[in-house]
């Protein structure tokens, strides 16, 4: 990735200032989705750091990481795997709890999903706190998958929720400041 | 779509009883997103009445509906629009209300997502009652675009959802029968 590529990302996503509430930028990716151009591109910078990985299946977090879960499963030809919020998924699972500024959240995945010798991406548009993204890893580990890695769209530093990944690589396209981001 | 596409579609997708309440059969399609080549074709089968068409747009409603519409984006090389519940969509947008079985729920769109001229195909897993998928038709109205058809999975007959989606073309790759069905 070039940050051309990172330029043109920050400029197809739409800040929506005090977006769900005052003093929270909000970053809108609808404005990028509807340009599919550079959503290959944005996929494809996305798989390349993985490409030697043996990924076996891509992992997309409710509700947004759906969309570039997909998109990369379906450029990649690879199985994906929805990783739910609580009360969504019929089946069998397991659940991880994670903290939120206020409260505490939670994510979903089927027990037979993955399971050993699977190596899973696991893909969200924006790496924040890291909570979800954690989480995510965690039910792929209680599935008994390996992690080979985390692709975000864009990580807000900041927030350091690189640190609650531990070792497993995580790649972003895009790096924004210091300002609260929000949605879901 | 051959009757043998349907069979394939119906073995893959897992049916659970009594979720998420007794009485109710589900219908989870997380299991044939596991399976890339069943979801290639599948898409193929829900593009191909409409390949004419002229299509512009793919608009997806949340959340399931987020995965193959973005697949079918992906597949098509089109630009992606979301349809969401209230609450989500953070720029100025329109709103419709559709009533439920008990009570009424939304669905949202970004006002600068469609315009004139625009010609889009609305994708979602399953018809059902049709609310949610005639509420994505006026949005796409109501920013003046033309909605061309609706791509349905699966559909649930004995409901009679087609009814709400008037003269518009709607395509569904698998008929259920009486069972009641739902999910989000």
């Amino acid at each position: 990735m070039g940050a051309d590529l990172a330029a043109r990302l920050r400029e197809a996503i739409r800040d929506v200032p005090d977006f769900p509430k005052p003093g929270v930028l909000f970053r809108d990716i609808t404005t990028l989705l509807l340009r599919p151009d550079l959503v290959r591109e944005a996929i494809h910078a996305l798989w390349e750091p993985f490409a030697a990985e043996r990924v076996t299946h891509i992992a997309g977090l409710e509700a947004r990481g759906f969309i570039l879960g997909t998109a990369l499963a379906v450029d990649r030809h690879l199985p994906l795997v929805l990783m739910r919020k609580p009360g969504k998924l019929p089946g069998a699972r397991f659940g991880e709890e994670y903290r939120l500024e206020y409260g505490s959240a939670g994510l979903e995945v089927h027990r037979d999903a993955l399971g050993p010798g699977d190596r899973v991406l696991i893909v969200d548009d924006v790496l924040a706190t890291g909570g979800t993204a954690a989480a995510a890893g965690r039910l792929a580990a209680q599935c008994g998958a390996d992690v080979v890695g985390y692709a975000f769209l864009a990580e807000i530093e900041i927030l350091e929720g690189r640190r609650q990944l531990g070792s497993v690589p995580a790649v972003s396209l895009l790096l924004y400041g210091a300002e609260p981001i929000s949605g879901s």
